[in-house]
């Protein structure tokens, strides 16, 4: 399966006039080694060229991952001592010849540490951004993504409803967090879930990326649980918010109104559609409402073995999408230092529309 | 707090001859502002400078945090839109005034994605490393530092405690870790672990690297558990390694070798020693057993806010210990597709020695 990843970057490489990329720990590197490197203070880099076999410069103690291979690498080790890693580059760039050449970077990936490792080793190259050579790899999921995907939405919603019952209110954001997280295991997340559950309450809950606090969940508190489980590397990312016992009035009006963008959202998604379609969707019916300046963020990110990437949900994207490319729909609206509502979806474009990975209920419910 | 912590800063840049520092989220923009920042594809940088209020650049729907920052603080917030990002950058760096200045940056942490957007607003500018000016802030851990490393330790400690009893001969590496993520949580832990834990046995206990797979356990194993609590965002890392039912007599004879490698090293910290002689320390003890050559790792690394951070514990480094510095100590054996040991504590600096923080026993257990 990598082999076929790497022949499709190398494709790549030559329609974008690249003669090389370099790749450091992160999701790109991931989904071409099949094998997961840590970021850390030990430079790791993947040189893949169009036509030569692919060098891996990485510490020693790495070296036993290079069995997990599934295509013909050569590794190039080094010791615990920092004053030898700059030979261990040059020797990637000599055997590659790439010093004068034009080798792509992945910015939002790759550090200063590794740039500056690979510069010194080929100070003559160009750099050129490969983020558009790197983007349409993993932007269209194939079946066996699109699965692993569909089992990490499964465990984040099971992993929540056997959270619900356990909500109380006095209970604080923190403790409510722990309980998702610990939940999300008993149901078979990977031990590195995407990222820390969002649960915000109450005035906490206008702030589209809090923290959980100490905070104790109050009768009247919208409260947003934005979570999301990992499963051998894809992940989901969902958001439901509830009523904290009774709320009030505005507070109902506002949750219905962002479940309506959020159908309005899923709706719209469909080959040859572009992007910003989708945010336009959502928006359009929180903006009817009146709460429009209250949704301060896009509609929706690409989703798949990161939180976010391409494509993005944006009113001025106007990407087309196509089958198989997967992002979340999650219209919001917040209220400073008062509430908060957001309601997150995850789909995937097919041949005539989207099918929408995640069905947890998404009307209000209340809770405590 | 982290008023005193931006002074001790800028006082670093001067004496460093550096007219700014730019960090993007990370641990060191944590301890300096005492809030938590998502390292994403939208960029955030905080300019910090000697004599000016620093200045924080950041998408909109971060704004909310800009009330937690105790210090005078100016925001420059940009909207979804990529194409308004840099003007928000150039912006920075006008007010700022420091185009063809000297822009320290942290290269182990600062990525292309937000040098660049500096870089484009401040093109004349000279980029050194900052990496020494910024050692010092957190290299020294204070009291209430050194009580949060302490509760990370006893969380971690408890979590495996409780695990202990669940292991069964059988049962899969992934298994194990997930409910060694379970407790973590149950006992109190930062709902960001730092770093998912080690579970490998057998043949994959020779990789000091390893990620859990779905082997079982199996009765002659070494079992490695490398595993690490967060408390506040002060970490523990530690590692102990199990005897899975009978292991046969080479596989006890490694393990004492470590612990009396691991008990050499905790005796060899105090303030005036060079971080070598802890390595030299674990190392002789190894050497002398005839098995050198299957440590392949250096013996520890500093601890704090981050996993791997100053001081380094390897043979070459000459930097010198002092009160309040954190690290690991942790001597291995690793015997390539047999088995493999650790065993890793925590210690801080005293007057006068080490204050080992971990005490969880290191003799060799039997589970299962």
């Amino acid at each position: 399966m990598t082999s076929a990843r790497l022949k499709n970057l190398t494709a790549s490489l030559t329609t974008f006039g690249l003669d090389a990329v370099v790749l450091n720990p992160g999701p790109t590197l991931t989904y071409l080694a099949g094998v997961q490197f840590h970021l850390m203070e030990r430079p790791i880099v993947l040189f893949v060229t169009p036509d030569q076999d692919p060098v891996l410069v990485l510490p020693e103690l790495e070296l036993p991952k290079m069995d997990l291979f599934s295509y013909k690498i050569q590794a190039i080790p080094y010791g615990e001592n920092p004053s030898e890693w700059g030979d261990a580059f040059r020797k990637a760039v000599q055997i590659l010849g790439l010093d004068g050449k034009r080798i792509g970077v992945e910015p939002r990936q790759l550090r200063l540490l590794e740039f500056n490792y690979v510069k010194a080793g080929a100070p003559e190259a160009d750099y050129p951004d490969a983020s558009n050579a790197l983007a349409g790899l993993r932007l269209k999921k194939d079946k066996a993504e699109i699965d692993m995907m569909r089992r990490a939405v499964k465990i984040a919603q099971d992993a929540l409803e056997a959270t619900i019952p356990l909500i109380k209110i006095g209970m604080t954001e923190r403790e409510l967090s722990s309980e998702l997280i610990i939940q999300l295991f008993k149901h078979g997340s990977d031990s590195e879930i995407p990222f820390a559950p969002i649960v915000s309450a109450g005035p906490n809950a206008a702030n589209p990326h809090a923290s959980p606090t100490e905070r104790k969940l109050q009768a009247g508190d919208l409260l947003v649980v934005d979570w999301g489980a990992a499963y051998n590397g894809y992940i989901s990312d969902l958001t439901r918010t509830f009523a904290v016992g009774e709320v009030d009035d505005e507070c109902k009006a506002i949750h219905k109104i962002v479940q309506e963008a959020n159908a309005a959202g899923r709706a719209a998604g469909k080959p040859g559609v572009p992007c910003a379609d989708v945010d336009i969707a959502t928006r359009d019916v929180i903006e009817k409402s009146g709460y429009g300046k209250y949704f301060t963020h896009r509609t929706g990110h690409g989703i798949g073995m990161e939180g976010h990437e391409d494509p993005y949900m944006r009113n001025d994207n106007m990407q087309l999408l196509e089958p198989g490319m997967a992002y979340t729909v999650e219209p919001g609206i917040y209220l400073t230092n008062r509430n908060g509502v957001r309601i997150e979806d995850n789909v995937v474009v097919t041949e005539t529309g989207v099918e929408v990975l995640s069905d947890m209920p998404r009307e209000i419910r209340m809770v405590g």
